[in-house]
């Protein structure tokens, strides 16, 4: 596919899409990409909208400015500060988070800059992470008074349980390194190779068969808070279904003829 | 708040606070604070006592002596065998490591020695670890035929999986290093730099809101075992609660206004 | 006990027996020790007897000719292709894998070669795992366009999650120093020191009584998977049957009279 470009929402989130790789941009550099309102929904409604598209095959989450994202917008959250408010905001706000894990694509978080409370619960729901040297994560709210009980759902499920709790407690920041070590990300370069790594990354996936991977994704979280026999039987049910399709008939055919991969069909 | 000491059942736990911090301290040194059933009343009524008492903050909990703690009193424990004393047993330990997690302030264990079987359990218990770097970690029931199936919930919930299968089917020590590596332990340091290290991390959480802080501590253990969907509606309710808070309004505000944060009003 | 040797289904699995510790081999050199129909079975019935032989305390999974083990058998897979052949293989391989972790001895992999889809899954599912430092770990199926969903099951409870999700979208390999470092094994040797390492802790756990490693091993997994209270009961209940044991009456008596430990009893 020839490089396409598209806009929803043109000051809130971005999108572009290149050879398959939708790449959705958080775009209020000047609020460090805060979460406010506005912007969860352009979130909500850019991946339910890539979620339906064939044409993508990967997503990267990536932000503006020199911040990838500082959380929620504290400013907008003292505006209305009634109990309806803030309910809606937070079920917003995971609405946001189960949409990333929900959609057929894989989703990688490309880190320039800090991740902080809900910016750093972005960076863990996404199901990848590549960051440069220089980024930092933090579940700061505390330092405000506001422990990050949302962004700990997503932190505590990927990265270890005492590891997790110092960081909500105290609302300190952890280098690139750290996060690499703890699970957090996957992958840490030079600033100077962030997009090639990040478009590394996506194009390979992108160059596997799109429903392959996503019958993959979908088990993924489903078969992690499954009792492990029943999670083995939603699995074999799976590799059954994926077994069943043309692409993996002619992947294990072109395998065995030790011919090179054919040209996936996709969903 | 001025030093304040206060101590409980003197001869086995002791009890000393310092600017919001309890220090709790296994006080039978020449048993290396093996946990006989009068050590876990004692600290079941400690831990319970700090739980009710807002001017604390923060809990220390270290060991007098050679070990941090060698985990049960195996002589006491050869005195009764009837299976009601040794159910007893089992039963008032888990109440103890339960009541850790279930009091508002974070539990740092201050590590200094060696910490087998159930005081295995008991720094993998603790919300938060602090450890020399000649500690020693093991769950070494095995190697007098009682395998460690307490201490195993607890510490296969802060490290991986295979890391604490070998621990406890080997029954062999693992240092501080490692520790810290697998996750059952946040931090290690030199000796003489024990009782700074654990203080600064003591004191920087007796200095965050102490409502949001034990907010945020009810939930961490709770939502860790919700499906995730069901952890994030308890996590929204939480946030909901905590920004109706003072101190979260006022914390936010302050931000908002490039202020200090204000002094909070605790629970 | 002398060395003894034992063949089943002598072509696709052998079982030899030494000093308590059963070896078992995976013989399909030429197809990379292919997981056919036949070698599950194979499998299944070896794991069967060894679950039921008490003169087994330990069993060591390994694997013939240049590969642990390449996954399923792809040429097979292909000559009966109905919903039926693929819903029952999966069901079998499945059932291998609960099997060795319901039996009541560790099992431990030997992996001297590549560990690739259900190869890196028996990894994943053995108790414990050593390594040498050539051997490399994979779920590549989603290079042919089968996503390993079942061994998915078995690497998400033992990795992190992020590191995980690569693994299994990108189909590349790690080496051994990484898959030690994401808790997918317990320790890399140089190839030359293979079977001294894994026989060092095979004989470790052969000389543990083998009720206390039975009765830690069947709840290991059964805990994980149980809410912390309810697995503290389970716990509780494992600990006193285990302390009213012979074994464990004898080997404390002799830990508080600072003797050798007896020789024990056994199941």
């Amino acid at each position: 596919m020839s490089a396409q470009a598209e806009t929803i929402n043109e000051e809130l989130v971005t999108r572009r899409d290149e050879d398959g790789v939708a790449i959705v941009t958080l775009n209020r550099p000047k609020k460090f990409n805060a979460l406010s309102v506005a912007v969860l929904e352009a979130l909500l409604e850019t991946f339910d909208q890539i979620g339906k598209d064939s044409s993508v095959r990967c997503v990267v989450l990536a932000g503006d400015g020199k911040a990838f994202c500082a959380g929620h917008d504290l400013k907008e959250m003292r505006e209305d500060t009634t109990r309806e408010a803030m309910q809606a905001l937070f079920a917003k706000c995971s609405e946001v988070m189960l949409k990333i894990t929900s959609i057929p694509q894989p989703v990688i978080a490309r880190i320039h800059g800090i991740a902080t409370a809900a910016g750093c619960q972005l960076v863990a729901t996404c199901d990848l992470a590549v960051a440069v040297e220089e980024a930092r994560f933090a579940t700061s709210g505390i330092n405000v008074g506001l422990f990050c009980s949302t962004p700990m759902v997503a932190v505590t499920r990927n990265m270890p349980t005492k590891q997790a709790f110092e960081m909500l407690v105290t609302g300190d920041f952890i280098d690139a390194a750290t996060a690499l070590q703890y699970g957090l990300i996957n992958k840490v370069v030079p600033a100077d190779q962030l997009d090639e790594a990040v478009m590394e990354m996506a194009t390979k996936i992108a160059s596997k068969p799109a429903v392959s991977i996503a019958l993959g994704k979908q088990l993924f979280y489903k078969q992690l808070e499954a009792a492990k026999a029943v999670a083995y039987d939603m699995a074999a049910e799976t590799m059954t279904c994926n077994i069943l399709t043309e692409d993996a008939q002619a992947g294990i055919d072109a395998f065995i003829a030790k011919q090179p991969m054919p040209k996936w069909k996709g969903c």
